[in-house]
């Protein structure tokens, strides 16, 4: 049997990491298909990562899912392969909160295993290249069809690393959020996601205050002059802030947990 | 039947997008191979995303060719599935020029469908991701061997969007041409193709003098010095100004569309 | 037969130049899988690409090598295709040195051709992109099982390009070292490999001084206070130096070839 694979990271595309990694896959799942999310996570950014894995792995078969963004490589940290609850998705990474947002959207870890001195791992396995050397053997061993009892130590789900998010909260007319994710065209997403968006009560063509800017809540991005603020909910039904043809990020100033203060006018 | 996909996009590659539209596409079009021509067009360019569609499809099999660059998403503009008189090339785009340029050069459109509403599309179909949403799934559909009537409505060929290029013309004995794309090595594409580069007369050899600047013209980058300017014809059989080993869009200061004047000495 | 592809250039991913070569291969070779090393070499640097070849290889399975980094294409310098006495990898490339090292880790070319006139070439074959119209289709050819014999005229091995590279020595308690590659986080890789590493008698935990720098020599990045410096074996077993966080480069100024003076404290 044979399952698809996706494969994050932040090892950029300027060297040779993610093409080995792919093919140390291949050599032991030649059939499985790799999708590549992205690697172009800013370096050793989890939470970033982790916040991707929840919001595009919806999208992707349900397989095994690689992700390396492992500042601590080489270090007392576990690497890990977990199971979910829903769909049976796999995920092989660094036991530090990178996977465990996109897990709990999938009902939680129900199987979890420490893969640190896996059977499956190259040798001699570099202190600085877990990808290559554990995480790939792994992932792939798991994409042909292997069990994670094979891949290494039981542990409890429960002491697996979970990833604290800032939480927004309305006070009185106010929502107080973050900027939780901010993509390459400056569009920030908010940690507001549809059901809470719909509960605040918002309006299409409504105007709000933004960090003090006035902002109209619209559907996209061409609803606006060029150049201007919008608030919409975004591709992933998350409140985000745009502006047409330009950037939000660098026009308010906002940076990753920066606070995000909305007023209904 | 499964027909290869061909994608070009300006959604960059430091995001998930292209990686999720690749997952959208699977689902449908598993046995389908994706060849990705570029994600870099710069934002919103449809114009370079157009000649780079143009210049490069005839390297590629004849299959569905997807394509979004798309400053209007979410607006007014309709999404398109058409599909070609020679080689029954399909392509499925936004309408707004981006894939005018190659459909003429495969015979031009013979049939269209406007995909706004298509069936296949996503629910909930996001305003700002209809790459996702709606292009890739229609693009899927038409590759897993359905067909264009049932992604759509029919629409006249003669109301799709069509780009407006300039137009080099001669003048006695000088060339008015543009700048019409730049690669990331500053070469220069002028809008002078093989045949008008044929009856203008150029001999291997000559020396031409470009914005002012003598320069020769040459077969590659290898026949002038280091650092030194040539016109030559490039690898898609048009007119080319290039540095060995540098820029000659930083060297003279081009931009797209900027006027280049070339006389013979 | 059917073989796998690898492919690295400095073609970049800003333009069409790597999915027209893909395309291309397909046409003649439709079942071999392409890796993608990578494409992002510094343009025209090939030093930096044929050292990423020599490491990066071993990972991936024996099949054609297709390497373009060309400064010299139009020029007169030879189109290759050779075969390895190890393990019979074919690498497909320029001569200009950008698989010697490769190959040479690999029992050395035991069988070479001029491919520069190959009965597979694309026609018209363009002056500037001999990676579309002479490498790809060699390289396609070999991988869909055909014979090096039938891409060119035999050429004597020894008539080759070879890279010099500098080489480290031991003076006294100090060795002397160079800069050959920096990846894009800023580590460095010298020019000293596990077995020379083991000659100097290096132990883990040892304070060395590099370049005037006090730095430990340990096993990672995490062994090291954030923004510290390391002298560590890399993933590649070389010797290499980092910084926790930060980039080794900037950090001590260094470029490719500098030289990098090691002492035992």
């Amino acid at each position: 049997m044979s399952r698809p694979l996706t494969f994050l990271s932040d090892y950029g595309d300027s060297d040779e990491f993610v093409g080995v990694c792919h093919a140390v896959i291949a050599r032991t799942a030649p059939e499985s298909r790799i999708f590549d999310i992205t690697h172009q996570i800013k370096r050793h950014d989890v939470r970033t990562g982790a916040l991707i894995l929840r919001r595009s792995l919806p999208y992707f078969p349900a397989g095994v899912h690689l992700a390396v963004v492992d500042p601590q490589v080489g270090g007392e940290r576990r690497g890990i392969a977990v199971r979910t609850a829903d769909e049976d998705r796999i995920f092989v990474a660094p036991d530090n909160g990178l996977i465990s947002l996109a897990a709990q959207s999938f009902g939680g870890v129900i199987e979890a295993v420490d893969i640190s001195g896996a059977p499956q791992r190259l040798e001699p396995t570099a202190a600085t290249f877990h990808g290559r050397d554990i995480f790939s053997p792994v992932a792939a061993h798991l994409a042909s069809g292997g069990h994670l009892a094979d891949c290494g130590v039981p542990i409890e789900p429960n002491d697996l690393t979970v990833l604290e998010m800032p939480l927004a909260r309305a006070e009185a007319d106010e929502l107080i959020a973050h900027a939780i994710t901010i993509d390459s065209f400056g569009n920030v997403t908010l940690d507001v996601e549809h059901q809470e968006l719909a509960a605040f009560g918002l309006r299409l063509g409504q105007l709000l205050t933004v960090n003090g800017n006035e902002v109209p809540y619209v559907t996209s991005y061409i609803d606006v002059e060029r150049g201007a603020l919008l608030v919409y909910e975004d591709a992933y039904r998350s409140l985000a802030i745009a502006v047409n043809r330009g950037s939000a990020a660098d026009l308010l100033g906002l940076s990753i947990d920066d606070e995000v203060r909305i007023k209904l006018q």
